[in-house]
């Protein structure tokens, strides 16, 4: 159980890091949306692995193959299945985490849970799973765009540098995906001294989108809230999540987070963003803005205690090829995220009345 | 759609907060489980409002009425249906809001989504229909504690000022349910310093869980992580949640946030807790650490701007019953949530395996 | 688990025959739909018990009350919750039940699967948890008039004999719920001599929905045919269901059981229906057609051999009060079904498209 | 939406039958369960088309691809997926589909409920879908033996001729797999009869499960006896199902057709098995029968009466390769729904009670 999301535009992703392939299945999509797979493999690559000096070197191609629900480039609202083939997967160097658990992983977990488990690269809870979402998003994405939303994200702060201003057109333009340029080189450099002394930085990962009319969101469990809540969280690495003002409204008072309405022009607006686009779990047509704690990469080349599978006590230093700082690489995913959660809604949203007004 | 939660403990509220009566249905009780209406007006009666000098006069008594699911004291194992019946609701000081939007609620939201709303009391955004949920979630505690597991919850942080030791016998003896007396005070000054002011405070709950088995959460989607974030996050007033070291693992290093593993009597425990008890979204038997950000009461008697459903530019003052914080109240909430999420987990786990070692 | 149908429009059962109430929590229900409880309880008459001398006399009134999610008489798009008190419950003739188990009835199964039942009357597995069926179906009614589909349903066939024609008009005018007046004097004959007799017959209801636009039902497993499977035979003593020809389509060929279609004025229809109104599980456009088969009920008196929960043999007559056939009362039940069905369908085929042509 | 099946052992199908692939994806196998693919192909094998002069002669290989969720020949509680790639579609035959509805099919419900439809070959309502199915019930059988449950198929009635005897041996080793040999040799000369006439048949597939313990279903949506109905008609050319004596019930008395509990060694058996092995929709620990109604093949090579998408009137006459009677090809298929509702009801049926009686 576990791996959908989602309750109209469904995904279910599968695979292993080290498997054959892996993928994922789209349900709900409607019909009648053009797509192609060169669409989505678009943000793939925004997430492929061996992309910068910052990033690890592993080399999939991370090829998207399109196998259903399109047809003549346009959905038919049948299942959309995604799969990617492993290729440049060496399971080798996993050999001796057959029996012993790497700190920070989830190796002792999964142990604990299934008993058996395919231990190779971290198997099913790799970041490599992340592919079928971002996949999914790049669908969610097209179907947002119907409707003049559009999601974005980027890099907040890494290693403790934040990030001041939002270039959005900065942001694929250096290897940390900030917003910032300035910001953006001294995390570079954290990043860089960080490798240097084998270990790895966490960060923070912004994720806004715009244009999102009011109204989506399913109180009271399914506010847009709570799914961004369980969407963000949902993604490895990650140990925190926010909306809006978030922690600085617990410092805060209520004549000073409140944010005022006005309409211009038939316009509803709200003076501050401090609810980062949502009120009552439903979004108010404001901007949303998340940001996303993500601790750092729990691979390190430093030796550290841990335990093997007899409970001994063992010594272990994680080799391979592994991200000083995931966030770069996790600046897509969260992004694909709040685009999923999004576009779910969206669908759901036109359940919510009996009938429109002209 | 959205008023469900939980995969086989999956519970379904109702109600409005000046309607007739508010309620919740609990599907997957298994049978066999000893339970006494009493046993959930304990838990029901520390969320009742009109407890003390810092929260609402409103004088619902909450009583509860088990209407099915449970016979001879035990559960049967077929639905739980709680209902309470209002009785201190006084509709008529919301007869303004029918067409003005308060800010920082979610007046403006309801009326754009479903165009037709109960705006009294805030309808179903009201925080009435956490009853419901700490309902459900005095039966999980029952569920979890045949597992070992207990949880519980604490006002961390009121207004900036922050408890800085953990009492767990502290926490019900101080009005604020602060773990930490010494800090209870300050906050109890804080709160009323701010009601004086016609103003109101946020604040930070921590939520936790003890004797948690190793193995539970379902990847990737339905990690222990995630389904925290989307149950926290789905109590009004919530804008934040972390696990573990949360935000501030954003700002450290892999080689001080990774836990290292090591065993005693064949029990396994991590040095330092920074994930807050999970890996991979799978709890490590480590205790659950969850921290919530809880804004300031968006009902205040100052004169705020905002605007009319024919969208013209008003003034407002929310006069009425309001708690200067909520995070008081919100503590057995937030409780419940999490006891709701591993009761829901710890029944999925069964399914984990095709059978377990002797 | 169980006790909820639909995903969009869902309804969610809860009560036992004998304990204090039962009631169904309907979540999804759109906003802006009128509803008036009365409306609710005209449908919950239909199914009430006393009502001719070939019904039980149980003189519950099934009084509903309605508990939230509609306000001024119009949905507001949150929960509905429906509740009926049991007042003419006798628990005391079913002493004997509590460890003797009833041939035909659900006594030794809930035994064996939940160890603690509530065996009075049935419990769970009463009929009367149909009650919430009905009054949730009602609603589903409203919501189809409003799309110009409506939902009948009759008794086919009792004891052998059967209605040959279909005078939607005769139905309500007799105590069977025969669309054939003829055959209805027949039918209540046959039951009124099987009930002398100390014996119980089965029969089949017809249960057809009119003016269905093409396009609902949802490939591959929630297909229209499929969900009325699950639907019918989720109800008490159903044991069959067809559709359109259904079974005689086994001894048929293609060139015969092949429905033709033709169009009139803009309008597609099929020589025939043989097919009952659905195509690769999505609706045509032509009237749905199903039959149930209803077994006899389980309770007669008459002396049977059986057994008691430490195995031992014993001889049982279930006294009580039964109906001698349970088709009559079966009508609107599994008429309600047809429209829970629809209705949801209804509601998700509004995000097949991403665009509808105008 | 709907092409997932099951609630903890969950399926997700997907593919077209002209697309470059179709698959399956399951979730909620649990870890430890030894499975190849090569178990997997055996039952594939036996569905696959070119099997005998009763069936088409595409000659796909249907070869089975496991791409995760198994390591080392044992599950891991990941998701496992399977595909296999189309080789021998040849959609030139289809042109002139694109515009033109075959009676009998889902070429015009598709048209109505998508706009957009890969009418190749039926697209995905073509029977190739069920290729997901009978893989992913090949795993549910695997889960259903840990438990001692075994389930089988037969042909019970083709084209009128009736089987009278179940000789569970015989049903391989005859083409139309009745399990009776004689009625089998009638079946055959009248499914070629009606293929020599360009006609087809229909017929009723029985299918049975032994050693199914007492207590799996879940009251009151998900009965035993409710999943059954849902999932035998989601199956393609499916248009009834019974359980048990099932239609004949109908016709018959309480007195006749109540199964008397009795027991023996301390196991509790029925005198007849009217109810098919379910009372109030969980098992009894007796056989589960049922029965299923398949309609004869829609595609017949006669001129039939149509229309196009202008909706102009059309003669079309169906070219291909298409089987007299899918009835032998429905065997497995049917016999795979079973499996998976039960395998699913199994793991549901862990969370009944708090605890289980040693």
């Amino acid at each position: 159980m576990g791996s959908s999301f989602g309750k109209i535009f469904k995904l279910t992703t599968w695979g292993e890091s080290h498997g054959p392939a892996l993928g994922v299945v789209i349900e709900g999509c409607p019909a009648g949306l053009p797509l192609t797979v060169e669409e989505i493999q678009t943000e793939l690559d925004r997430r492929r692995v061996g992309q910068s000096k910052v990033t690890t070197p592993r080399g999939e191609r991370d090829r998207a193959e399109l196998l259903s629900g399109v047809y003549e480039g346009v959905t038919t609202g049948t299942p959309i299945s995604l799969i990617t083939y492993n290729a440049d997967a060496d399971s080798s160097k996993y050999d001796n985490l057959r029996t012993v658990f790497r700190p920070g992983h989830a190796d002792y977990t999964y142990w604990r849970k299934y008993g058996h488990r395919d231990h190779r690269g971290g198997g099913r809870s790799s970041a490599r799973e992340t592919w079928g979402r971002v996949a999914a998003g790049a669908i969610a994405k097209k179907i947002l765009a119907t409707a003049g939303v559009e999601v974005y994200a980027f890099a907040r702060e890494i290693g403790g540098i934040t990030g001041e201003t939002v270039d959005r057109e900065a942001i694929e333009q250096n290897i940390v995906r900030a917003a910032d340029p300035v910001a953006a080189e001294a995390m570079i450099a954290a990043i860089l001294a960080a490798k240097e002394a084998k270990d790895s930085l966490g960060g923070v990962v912004e994720i806004r989108a715009t244009g999102v009319p009011a109204g989506l969101g399913e109180p009271t469990f399914d506010k847009l809230d709570a799914l961004i809540g369980q969407a963000m969280l949902s993604v490895p690495a990650t140990k925190g999540v926010e909306i809006g003002a978030g922690f600085a409204l617990a410092r805060s008072r209520g004549s000073a987070s409140n944010d005022a309405f006005h309409a211009e022009n038939g316009r509803v607006f709200t003076r501050g963003n401090n609810a980062g686009g949502t009120l009552g779990g439903i979004s108010t047509g404001e901007e949303i803005v998340v940001r996303v704690a993500v601790k750092p990469t729990s691979s390190i080349e430093q030796e550290q205690d841990t335990i093997d599978t007899d409970l001994n006590p063992q010594k272990i230093t994680v080799y391979g090829r592994h991200d000083p700082s995931v966030v770069p690489r996790a600046v897509p995913v969260l992004e694909a995220m709040l685009a999923l959660v999004l576009a779910d809604l969206l669908l759901q949203n036109r359940s919510a009345r009996i009938a429109w007004p002209d």
